[in-house]
């Protein structure tokens, strides 16, 4: 089974929309942070030019990434400035700590 | 040399025993994040699904990359969900920056 | 189009001077992230050993990688222990959310 990590950068508003669609595919597992940063669109009013997004990080298989990154962009998309970017990186291994083998197919 | 990255979220109970068998299997370096997200355990009660997990990121050579998981599996392992899951990814270059140059074998 | 992304992790001190060069480069988008860790310097005068660094993360294509990296590498240089480190990885597709498009080569 090939693994990839599909690295989303949203805005904060799209959090809600994007985990509930994730969560409404069978994505078993996500990951969420906070990040500063400046894309597109630089908030010139902050004193750094960055703004906040969140960042979700899903494991996955091969097959199910490209419609991950599809959803994502679904909800989380306005058209403007600012949306955000996704990126799918590859992935060797992944471990389930509960079980201490390799993650089986049905689970990514 | 090959390089690796291991991505472990683990619960943040577990973040302690885990530092403590990294420091005493020489890993010279990593990075530690605060992470929401949801997996295989759902925290029902709170508003959004999600709990709060750590995760851990280290850059190291290929051969040590399977030892650091199962010893991070080993110390952050309860049988229970949300256990959490550990990664291991491909990286192309590393470099120190006190050095300014590619971190050299037995640095990582 | 090969893609990377570049993680660097670097004193806090540093970020300001890091966000300018990279601008400086017409690099258009950044994340940065506050990450706990030791690396070659372990403050033992705080309880857990962990010092505070900031980590960057830019998504770009394959020959602006190294440029990227040595910018960094110029800016977050002090040649003391805890300068941080700089990896590259391999990145498989990368996607604007605005566009719901494959990020141009022009763009990254």
């Amino acid at each position: 089974m090939e693994l990839r990590k599909v690295t989303a950068i949203i805005r904060k508003d799209a959090l809600k929309p994007v985990e509930k669609i994730l969560q409404d595919m069978g994505v078993t597992g996500i990951s969420v942070t906070q990040v500063k940063g400046y894309g597109e669109y630089a908030d010139t009013y902050t004193k750094d030019w960055l703004v906040t997004h969140a960042r979700i990080e899903i494991f996955t298989s091969a097959e199910k990434a490209e419609p991950i990154a599809e959803a994502v962009m679904g909800a989380a998309h306005t058209g403007c400035e600012g949306d955000g970017i996704i990126a799918i990186l590859p992935v060797l291994k992944l471990y389930r700590i509960r079980s201490r083998a390799p993650a089986s197919p049905d689970e990514v």
